[in-house]
């Protein structure tokens, strides 16, 4: 495994991380939940990644179990947790956002059911134009203070905002955001390359990407449709099966265009995809889905095509999906 | 159930709420004190009002009991004290005010009492000009990182003195007071539309309102006289009597003057006063106390009424009782 | 009893207090003890003052045993101790001074022998030279925020230390010193009167004064010499025998030259004494220490001669000393 | 016993301190830990020196196990912890260096292998390239906070390092470094002398010297070569037999030359080394470490010398070894 620093923070996350989102307590149950994060801490993976929202609570629920279960030593990785959604599909008003009453009350419930005493990451998920900054800052460093939350981030906040959020940190002597969570793949590029560009270098923030396979798409399973039994076809995940297919047709077919530089490489696309991700210097780890080891276990193996993808190579395959 | 941000604040309260004030431990007792709660979680109200003086600690004693009895989510209500009377009827030098010692106190005694470990709000429920505002923001500041108190305020604090409050805590990097919790009715109006005006834009504070219907004047129930059984005969409260009845005679003629204007709209006074007082920004929660379920059913009605009530019947109303 | 703020604070110290210095775990046995304290608080003494050195942590252990077994109400009193001297007869280096270590230390043992969580109150007994005042302010404000002191203060400190005290804990945000323990008597007045006089106006500094009779001297019990039994003459006083008597053998001459005023006021010299102290308005609460109730009775009655003292009559007590 | 001021702080450190370094869980067994504990304290030594990475947490073991059974009184000796190195022979990334994460967890290790609720001491044991200082000094700040660290440090920082956590201590209003444990012996005395010059006038840091004979050089028993059951000689001391023997050839003999003095005072090479640290006054304390009880007493009597150690005498010895 390679090891990246979140940002300019001292924590070292593993490339590749885990995370928890639409599999947990829905396509996988306890025993493999299990294996797959024996799987994945043994491949040196050490940062696992969660939710309140995810499943409604039950995938760090799940999670929680198998990590008592597992008793990995704690400081051998990390485990995070995100507020805003809610953990019920049905939360009262004081029940998500990032009031400083929902942001410490879902601290305390994500601890409880991840069966940790802190979070190493604690990510807002999405931001709050009803809570002011001020409030969000001033609980999360709260929670730092009281030694719940290591480091706290955000996820999917515009640029402007975390700007924000890191004035009034600084002019507060409170903790700052260091990590963002935002999407990032080869068809999703901008926000991570252009509007984030700043933050890198002024504030040293590191990013933990999600869906770095576009939810399947740079795959090439819905080259032919979307099956049954993939996860677009689940429940409440409508929204994302429109924005990847519906909404954007032309997407499937961008996507199988690296198709030929994978084969060409001797790689599945997917491999491909991950690699690439990893080649941007501002991505501090992956996070990997899966439902199956055999599916986690391929795409760590992505790593291995990191040294030889070189710049031209890379221009190749952005060149080929634009 | 229409819910508002508390001020600025990212906490979203019900437009209605439920308070202890008068009733609890006194008129109600533990099953009547229960089913009111039920009926006022289960219409959407999610914040619970109270004090340490409220008879004397017993209200909080029988909401804690009912409320560890009801068992709703923690995070789906928010329950307040106050500080300042003291929690007996002869309260000691250290038993009262806003000094840090009683504060911090007043707090661990009401946590105990309401069985809950962290108020959502906490009120100064006077100003007390026998402490420095200093020591008391730094008490609240200490109770906020400490995790005992999310939100603080004030109660009928003098606008002057709450503008201070702010000053101290932004010089020291302390929390800020959110919240006042003034009387205003159509008789008492003053204090919120005048005195406090340029506190909602500047510090963005909200407001949790008390005695909305002027202690009954405005239902109509004393156009005859106080009758036996009302709260206003009840010992301890001879102070309110004389303010809305002898000391201001004509303030029942005054609210009878809506009475038409009800009749026209299909609606009690009460319904058409509380309405008022919901039509109002600035008001971030309108309080009911009851002591009958059919009541509390009566009053939390009048939020039907809100939608039509345009701003020339609210001039009209006003100019009723001018 | 008359109550005070303690300088500007909000805290209302009764205007005598009750100090456990020299008698307690030592003339002093548990029965005694007990029948002292309650009749202190019965008479409205709502301070019982300590140090660790008082007899080496005995005299805390014995008053935190009473104060278990008596039961008042915690909010109904205000308990103090003081840091420095060690709480042992032969402390080592870490176990003395106002060290980071040893405040923090002598804290938690002191709570541990009061029985208490909290100190209302806790002293810096003498100021370390051997210090940094920074290190010392930073730990009280430490023990403050963990809640564990409430109000903290010093003890014999030049007026120049407690400035910078001051100075210092404005410029980090950290509690400041509230109140100084002075010795303050007829025969000994400068440091109160002088030294601190421009504490009280720029800090608002209050004072809680011990040895009100100069250990005895002013209820004229030494006027034919020390009796075998007097405090003076128990092993670890010499150093006060030496300054009260031998020291400045005219004092004993002085402190008689008010019995004529009180024998026409019809009180006794120590009341005379007593009452003096409390007509200073900067004297926030004076300390009486007593081995039997009758002493402690007699004493506490010298606040009904108070109103009576006039400017004129405190101005011949002074002269007659002079 | 002679006890020193640690730089400016309040806190009294025995002239001679014992450190766990090498010699505990490896060359010293329980009983023999039990002896030279008791010895140590008995003599009036209070610092008791450690860190994670000793023996990979076995020292710290050992210590903890010995000083819970010989049941010293907490407040007369002090303990500490280092971090970085981490406390297993193979630490994965998150287990070592100066992140916010492993400077936390370390902490809580430490303590429960110590078996104590706080380190007197916690140091950085190196600097941390890959962790940005205000990283470090947060964490450190949080544990003061937190009643878990009483005072921090560093262990072989650069000064400029050093300086750079003073002014983002100072402009944060966190807890600054008030130590240095750096190596300092007649073989190296550069960084103690020279480097460090400004930071004991600037900020007042005290030291705890390592190395004080240069780990055996100066007690003479290297002179004809290194025998079999040597420190130098263990497995894992590799890196230090080569920096004092091989690489540096010259410094056996450099360190032989000191002998005829110590012979003309009367006492050993090494109590002639140790007396000679001593006479700095920037040196706070210097750390033995022994295997044996006879050892320890032989080193600890090199104070005696020290009185007698006049300046002309120390530059002949300087002289000797230059």
């Amino acid at each position: 495994m390679q090891y990246r620093r979140m940002g300019c923070t001292g924590l070292k996350l593993s490339a590749f991380s885990f995370g928890a989102w639409v599999t947990f307590g829905r396509q996988v149950g306890r025993s493999q939940a299990r294996e797959l994060l024996a799987l994945a801490h043994d491949r040196g993976v050490n940062f696992f990644d969660n939710a309140e929202t995810y499943n409604a609570g039950d995938a760090e629920e799940l999670m929680g179990d198998v990590l008592a279960d597992l008793r990995f030593p704690r400081d051998s990785y990390c485990v995070s947790s995100k507020v805003y959604f809610g953990a019920t599909t049905d939360p009262k008003p004081t029940q998500r956002g990032l009031s400083r009453k929902h942001v410490i009350e879902a601290c305390h419930q994500a601890l409880a059911r991840l069966k940790v005493d802190y979070l190493d990451l604690y990510f807002c998920h999405r931001p709050d134009p009803e809570t002011p900054i001020d409030e969000t800052v001033a609980a999360m460093d709260l929670l730092v203070r009281q030694g719940k939350v290591l480091y706290w981030g955000t996820s999917e906040w515009p640029a402007e905002a975390i700007e924000q959020a890191h004035r009034i940190a600084r002019a507060q002597h409170m903790a700052e955001p260091v990590v963002e969570q935002p999407q990032y793949n080869l068809l999703h590029r901008e926000r991570v390359e252009q509007e984030y560009a700043s933050l890198y270098e002024k504030y040293g923030m590191g990013t933990t990407i999600w869906s770095p396979l576009a939810s399947g798409l740079l795959t090439g399973k819905y080259r032919d449709g979307v099956p049954d039994d993939a996860r677009l076809n689940q429940p409440g995940y409508e929204w994302l099966r429109d924005e990847l297919l519906d909404k954007g047709r032309g997407r499937v077919a961008r996507a199988q265009r690296i198709e030929p530089i994978a084969q060409e490489l001797g790689v599945s696309m997917a491999q491909l995809a991950l690699a690439w991700c990893l080649a941007n210097p501002h991505v501090s780890t992956v996070l990997l889905g899966a439902s199956k080891p055999e599916q986690l276990t391929h795409n760590l193996d992505a790593l291995d095509l990191l040294p030889g993808l070189d710049e031209e190579t890379r221009r190749r395959i952005e060149a080929a999906v634009a």
